[in-house]
């Protein structure tokens, strides 16, 4: 094809690519052949391919909290440990087509700034001194696009004043930003890829999927490529790429963490609040930013939808009681997430702990609530934005560009065009959130713990990850955007060649098309997240109750391998 | 007109009057002539007509928390209380129309138990143990209406699980309810009239507006028929009636007070959210019911809208520092409005407080973002309610008609009814409110006091109460709404004769109306408020600023009245 052949949308997509891969410096280039394409996994590459220093090894493999420390002792200077990362996340990138965003130079000269001015003043910046920190695609930052998969917001670098007030407190709080990652077109689907940069690939298994929307951030993170890094979720896209990749998140409530001044994909949707969340190898990791972002108090100056609510210590009770849900009723997960959650049952009730059994009834699903709800007036905001440069529809929104085609949308049940449709889905919406309320209260008569369940554990997604444009159901992560409430992902274990793969049928289409393409091979390898689900606005005691998720977990792997107590 | 000639909604709405008035005793009945149609000021009438004993008059003058004190004290029953609160109602219902439904056998009943059961046990019910409380019409309540000023909602009386959340909380705060108030059709409008009962006065100035759309209830807390009452707040409901009634009140930012199982006008719309807020005769009034409200955690399990944040006491520092916004550039406000203002500032000076100019920039109002974020698809709800009986389109809101009534409403910048608009105009205002948040944070430079501003001073409308059909102009309180902050009014005066009529012209043909309208004479004896604006969900520290001003004023009207110090 000829250069004037090309349509706009594939000379901008082909360009920007370029400059991405040519940010990365040929000595952090990774051998022609050195890891063979059909490698699935990738996860030891980053130590073994001989690009890092034995020191830069030990400073990626230090979980985000602990290199806080060490830089303020001046065991390792802000320069050492972002350049240990760039050069990381460079090998991830080559690995997996994590990144969106790359300057590592500008990085670079922020550290050796920070670290000038500590050696003079010995004043620590903030909570997050001198630590890299990756943001996912949507945070505007000074000079960088925020092309979030689109062609068409391409070539539009973020002027000074228009960051988003993540990027400022993330500064402000001494993190050194050098990256951004890569999310699906419009940040609309469980798996990553667009037509800049293409497919995010899982680094655990290259065939499947490193999750969505926020799955450029959940590779590298898994790679070890950063510490600490940033999504966002309105439907599952901070939990989904936690869950596929073996990470620890917090999809907070919408109002506890600044969402102000993000590159959004449905902006001035506000039937499903939107929200900020950390995504880590390490629990700690995840409440270092969120103390540190609430320690900047975002609701007097960042952001009008930020709620004044002080990041609260808490104490969590030695005894808890969690809620278990198993399936649905809608989609059963796959034998590799039940038995994982399975497997989290028995290490809490061995923890001393006790689980109950506790049931969604579902008109949400049945009245296509949640659909209704996000995506009322998505089909002509993508429409408009993929005609800027003639970007054709992406694979996976089939449906979107039906509605968007179609004359009268006020006909179609599932797409309400009109504020009046809006409405009487916004009615369901309360009605519903009214009735789990009464059941999450309810329980307090079932926990022998005098409270009400500590927090719900159910599937973060029914795939240990999924398979390449194999995503197809968010409901138990979406659930809980609709409904406001706080949630977390631990990793538990992973799928394996001796998963069972049990003769189900499935009992709608949709549940038998998930079910069909299961086979235990095809995901071996792949981790397996479980969510816990807290109240709305009670995200520091859903982080306790996860701590303790994790300890008794931990605890019991480490009897069944013969570590003893 | 004979019988049969009589429309639906005709034959519905005399009824339903006929079922009110009669539920009135013919011992708490003026004597026809008692009170001539034309006198205008009919505020002392409860206390010199007759019907009240000494004792009851004394209980109705009492404050609401002192009411609480001394039924506790056994000083009163609350059997005594409610029987006096029932008499002096029904006095005010004869002078200014202000009740809906009446339910006076079934509080007495219910005092007689609660007066049997402290006697037996000693327990107190809770906060409000004993304390008569209104309400709106839109608050359901067993066995009653809420009929919220259309005849189709009449005569479908509310069954016990239907009951809002705030008629429960109440009850178990240990309030005895009696009655509820009357509001204008819909509760669209800021004074209250409907085909159901028609309008309802101002005690003060009979030819005068009580305000809406929580009208009833402040014509009736005035004339002392209530020690306590609650409305609603969408655009100034609340404030408004407050303001024009000589009441303390609160608007509380949404989410903190349980809004859930309410009659509402615009079901499902919650691009501008709605607030419940009390309504006394003193401020103490106002922070008995808003300790007591959350001191029944009601994001536990009353409303899933509402947030987790309990009643905070807060310190006020001893020097305050306001902010004075005298005219929004769009309407100012009528003369001895802003004789009021001006008299808070120089009061607060006097109290060693300090008072800064605040400007308000407008892009809000010019395009006219609030009404696109209210009515969206009111015009199609309002119509369809209205169409069940026929019933005609009230006086005020041939706007919304005209929409309603039109084939392609996507066609009018006004009626967004496309969710795509809905978005537009959720994104404006978000910018909105972000811009306001910078100039509140912004004012710490210039109070004097290293804070930002401790609260707004600005009107809370043009008028001191408006002429009955005249109530144009709400941005002074519907601002606050759309951006989400509380606010409180304080009655700092009256309109007198001696007010000047300065030659002003108004700045538009909106502004030009009002003040063609304006004499003194028309206003005189009228209350005059202010508004004091604060931070979103910030009410305990406004509540507390509100005293100081409050505090402030009486010290400076001691001063002038020759009480001295």
């Amino acid at each position: 094809m000829s250069e004037a052949n090309i349509a706009p949308w594939q000379r901008i997509a082909q360009s920007k690519k370029a400059r991405r891969d040519s940010a990365i410096p040929t000595d952090w280039q990774l051998h022609h052949g050195q890891v063979p394409q059909d490698r699935l996994n990738v996860i030891d590459v980053p130590v073994k391919c001989g690009i890092l220093t034995p020191c830069e090894v030990e400073i990626t493999e230090t979980d985000a909290p602990v290199l806080v420390k060490k830089m303020i002792n001046m065991e390792y200077s802000s320069y050492q440990v972002i350049r240990a990362f760039c050069k990381r996340a460079a090998i991830a990138q080559q690995l997996v087509n994590c990144l969106s965003e790359v300057f590592f130079d500008k990085a670079l000269e922020a550290a050796e700034k920070l670290d000038a001015e500590y050696r003079a003043t010995g004043l620590t910046r903030g909570p997050l001194h001198g630590l890299p920190v990756s943001l996912k695609d949507c945070f505007k930052i000074d000079g960088t696009d925020a092309s979030i998969g689109y062609t068409a917001y391409a070539d539009r670098p973020t002027k000074k004043d228009e960051e988003s007030e993540i990027t400022k407190i993330m500064r402000e709080s001494g993190a050194i930003l050098f990256c951004k990652t890569n999310v699906p077109t419009g940040m609309m689907a469980g798996e990553t890829y667009n037509a800049i940069y293409g497919y995010t690939a899982n680094p655990y298994n290259r065939n499947l999927s490193s999750g969505g929307s926020s799955g450029g951030e959940s590779a590298l993170l898994a790679l070890r490529g950063s510490p600490l890094g940033v999504g966002t979720d309105v439907g599952g896209s901070v939990r989904i790429p936690a869950s596929f990749c073996g990470l620890y998140c917090l999809k907070p409530s919408s109002g506890r963490f600044p969402t102000y001044g993000l590159q959004d994909g449905m902006q001035g949707q506000e039937a499903v609040r939107n929200s900020v969340g950390p995504m880590a190898k390490s629990l700690d990791g995840v409440e270092l930013w969120s103390r540190a972002v609430l320690t900047s108090e975002p609701w007097m100056h960042a952001d009008p939808d930020c709620l004044p609510i002080q990041y609260r210590d808490v104490d969590i009770p030695k005894k808890l009681c969690f809620g278990l849900l198993l399936d649905d009723g809608i989609v059963k997960p796959l034998a590799p997430v039940s038995r994982a959650l399975l497997q989290t049952k028995s290490s809490l009730e061995a923890a001393g702990h006790t689980v109950i059994q506790f049931n969604i009834d579902d008109p949400l699903y049945t009245d296509n609530l949640k659909f209704a709800l996000y995506r009322s007036a998505a089909a002509d905001t993508v429409k408009s934005i993929l005609a800027q440069t003639k970007e054709p529809w992406p694979r996976g929104m089939e449906m979107l560009e039906a509605m968007a085609n179609k004359e009268n949308k006020g006909d179609d049940s599932n797409c309400p065009a009109t504020v009046t449709d809006l409405w009487k889905a916004q009615i369901k919406r309360t009605e519903y959130a009214k009735h789990i309320l009464n059941s999450w209260a309810a329980t307090k008569t079932r926990t022998g713990t005098g409270r009400e369940m500590d927090a719900l554990l159910i599937p973060c997604t029914v795939w240990p990850a999924s398979e390449k444009y194999k995503f197809i159901y968010d409901n138990y992560t979406s659930l809980w955007n609709v409904l406001d409430y706080c949630a977390t992902t631990v990793p538990v274990t992973h799928a394996s060649y001796t998963d069972a793969k049990p003769e189900y049928e499935g009992r709608s289409e949709l549940e038998a098309k998930v079910w069909r393409d299961y086979s235990p091979e095809k995901f071996a390898g792949a981790p397996v997240g479980i969510q816990l689900v807290g109240r709305r606005l009670n995200e520091e005691y859903l982080l306790g109750v996860t701590r303790a998720c994790d300890n008794a977990l931990k605890a019991a792997k480490n009897i069944s391998n013969g570590c003893g107590m």
